[in-house]
């Protein structure tokens, strides 16, 4: 395998849309879309930039903002770029922090933005399910269930000003039992690159009952080929949504020595894999949880990477550990009851460990005031913003290295001495955050960055790109990435000399000719800019 | 909406294929394939027809037989088939009978099928699955997993005979927690028109440690898309599998009255939703019931279908009911006997029902009398074949009508009321028979007949297909058809005129220009097809 396997010309790629083009897209869409639809001040389009790259950084930059509230504007949109030939980046709340935000691959980009489209269509009470458009966040789904009395739950990741849809879109998480996004989406409204409106699954025959119910429908089923992906822009979607469960348990687990992590892991497998645990446990390292309450500086002033003897006086804190796993149960209370005792057996057993349970009526939730217990029972809020200021300032970043793996020892020490390694060599602390699933982790190496210390943003995003291949030697792949290394994290899916690359280009050519939709978005290119 | 959508020439599709251009393909092949690979003898290809088709029936012929070992000689297949733009129709088995078994949309199409390649590739106990390929039946896959003292669990269909890959390729369905046999599925090889292999999923990694833990990768997941699909042959697919469990308790609920079938749905629903119930319970109606055990002639000889008071007479009978279902628990003791408890309370209290349970050690499992207690516990057999009997006559068939619905009592009654209306009119029993998922249920009406009565085998066919339009006119469409039928079904899904047709002609036209995979395939027609 050649060492750099992109030869197609990266100037297409990398140098900005031609302003020409863009200039007169943008006056046509003046005479389409009125001023709140289309943003075209300094000030405002910056707030459409990477929050987290740093100050001299000039890639990844739109040109305008256009904020729709319909489809029909989505399709006159469409229509124009097509005209014009400019491209059109598309986010939902733009929130995809750690990977890019809502700026665009290629400066230049029109950003479209779906802030303004952000209604709840439909709450089902008796299915369980909603039908929500790509602006509604985890906060507003979650105060209308509230308003509405309902008995459902939603499931939200750490930050709930994200949208339902584009979280679930890029393939985010939560921490509920239905903390599985892409697993809880239940049919899709697509309007395609040619103005045309597909609804997939069962919602293509347009009086089905069962779009938001049955997961697929006649034929093949489109659903993932429209999630991280460049070939249609998502207008609704429905999401089930979980039945409040009688009883919330969340726990704790605490590990007292870094190389616990493994006997964790190979014990929590048996325990995913059979759905003891429901939800989607975190484990974090102390550098990670101390993040969320307190600042570098409360612990550590030197040079250098945090030094191995004060992570472990962070890891002696009450609460605190090498490692601290939060997870959850939920349901009838003899069978929490019954599971508590089951993970307590299996995993506070662990030498050292210490293991802990709080018990809620999951139909009369308290306020809670730990952030984890609220997060892991669907309530959302900005508590855990707080962790990117590690390192002091006012504007905190983080970068997202995150790789897929089977829920084994072996791999979690992989990626953990991979990452600290590589961090430790660029000055920077390793938090290390790892969320388990059914049968596969992530490991998410959650680059902490002061983003006005320049130098500290090159250091971090170089220790990203600098992991990319190694991790793909030792067979990880990256299930997101931030646009700055997205191509290099495209190249390493290599099997049958890039088998994924032909055919997502074939996929991308056919359905965009003209190249409009999010150019570069996870690595597909359209053909204009393949050369 | 106008009565009928399809303006295309139909003749193309009913016609069969030149007899001229498959006599060359075949004469190519022959070349490169040997005799075991190759069958022309007219007995031999005959046995991939729709074993359920009457004598006279001269649609969806096979012309002759492929039966390739290798990746490479399907490359080899589809390279002659691209040079004289023959069909290639692929099945794993054939076994999909009540919706054409091996047969092809077309007649004329060479067969494809994969009984020859048939190696389980990998089993891996750490993680909990398997890598098959296509020719591996339900039987193989447990006969595997028992000579290796696994401890995993298959899920199985109702008949063994099966293929893994062609079940959940065309979303069929198992009895085990795992009985979704689409959402175990993790990782696939695919053989495009044009002979290029690609690997979904993590697997466009060539080294990748998670092609069969983590279900996406990197960019649009395309795994959907070559389920019910003409636009690639899928050659090697990974299934979850589920680790045997402490206890095993498979339980039945019989219900006095017809009616009685919306109070249960009502309250299955939230049992469901809730993973009270973990696998995919079945309801059948008396009927149904009573032709797994006994031929229609110990009950009824007269004229027309089964009268109501002999359908009471079937209920009555000890451990039947006008309803049953089956259905099991699985796991901790504790808990399983919780959920007995919940399960027992709020559907055991139907007016007239009797519930009961059977306990096993699931680690070691009896040899079952019971084909139920058999198939929930995931080992194959063909024990429930003797069903399509019900008729007498040696060659008993069967036509799938299968809906999907929520799971409601509304709905599961106007099924119930809409098929067995319609199968009256035609002078047939109505076998109904519902698997209920999460949070959809299939309503199969079990269209049964003696293929060698011709005139009681097309009223079977009539009467399936004079149901699929008022079906849709109330919301329902089927989540799989008999080729008979599949262009009509595929019309009722008509949201933006057709605008899935639309999308999935682009996909099929983009992937396979020549049109030679599977045309027909689930109403996807290439364009030579479509005049």
């Amino acid at each position: 395998m050649p060492d750099e396997t992109v030869s197609e010309p990266r100037h297409l790629r990398d140098q900005p849309v031609s302003s020409r083009a863009i200039e007169a897209a943008v006056s046509r869409l003046q005479s389409l879309l009125d001023g709140e639809s289309l943003l075209t001040a300094t000030d405002q389009v910056a707030e459409f930039r990477d929050p987290f790259a740093h100050p001299d950084w000039t890639s990844f930059q739109p040109s305008a903002v256009l904020l729709p509230t319909s489809v029909e504007e989505v399709q006159a949109i469409l229509q124009v770029a097509n005209e014009y030939k400019v491209p059109v980046w598309t986010s939902s709340q733009g929130r995809n922090n750690g990977y890019g935000g809502p700026a665009p691959r290629v400066s230049g980009s029109l950003v479209l933005n779906f802030r303004r489209m952000n209604r709840v269509l439909e709450v089902n009470e008796e299915s369980a399910y909603a039908l929500v458009e790509p602006g509604v966040r985890f906060f507003d789904l979650y105060d209308h269930l509230r308003a509405n009395n309902s008995r459902l739950w939603t499931s939200v990741p750490d930050l709930g000003w994200g949208s339902v849809v584009g979280n679930t879109l890029d393939h985010g998480v939560g921490y509920t039992p239905y903390g599985d996004h892409v697993a809880q989406q239940c049919g899709m409204e697509v309007v395609l690159a040619n103005g045309d409106i597909l609804r997939a699954g069962m919602g293509a025959m347009a009086n089905a009952k069962t779009w938001q119910v049955y997961k697929r429908g006649c034929g093949p089923s489109a659903d993932g080929l429209f999630m991280q992906s460049n070939y249609g822009i998502v207008t609704k979607m429905g999401v089930w949504l979980m039945p409040a469960p009688d009883c919330y348990m969340p726990g704790w687990l605490t590990l007292k020595r870094d190389s616990d992590l493994e006997i964790l892991l190979e014990r929590l497998r048996p325990l995913m894999m059979d759905g003891t645990i429901p939800n989607q446990p975190m484990i974090i390292n102390a550098v990670c949880a101390a993040s969320a309450f307190a600042g570098r500086e409360d612990w550590y002033t030197g040079p250098g990477p945090i030094p191995e003897d004060v992570i472990d006086d962070i890891a002696r804190q009450p609460g605190f550990g090498r490692w601290v796993m939060r997870f959850a149960l939920y349901g009838d209370e003899t069978i929490v009851e019954r599971q508590r005792q089951i993970v307590s057996d299996a995993l506070g057993t662990i030498d050292g460990a210490t293991i802990s349970f709080s018990k809620y009526d999951g139909r009369a939730l308290p306020e809670f005031t730990n952030p984890h217990e609220r997060v892991q029972a669907g309530v959302p809020s900005m508590d855990l913003d707080r962790m990117t200021r590690w390192y002091g300032g006012e504007r905190g970043g983080h970068i997202g290295f995150s790789c897929a793996a089977p829920i084994t020892g072996r791999d979690g020490a992989a990626l953990r001495d991979l990452v600290k390694g590589e961090l430790s060599r660029a000055g920077l602390d390793y938090s290390g955050v790892i969320i388990v699933g059914r049968r596969s982790m992530i490991h998410v190496g959650l680059v902490v960055y002061d983003t006005e210390d320049a130098v500290q943003a090159k250091s971090a995003y170089d220790a990203c790109k600098a992991l990319v291949k190694p991790a793909a030697k030792l067979g990880y792949g990256e299930y997101r990435s931030h646009l700055d290394f997205m191509d290099m994290v495209s190249d390493q899916y290599d099997f049958n000399d890039h088998a994924q690359r032909r055919f997502n280009e074939v996929l991308k050519d056919a359905l965009d000719p003209n190249g409009i939709l999010s150019p570069g978005k996870q690595g597909i290119w359209p053909r204009s800019y393949r050369g």
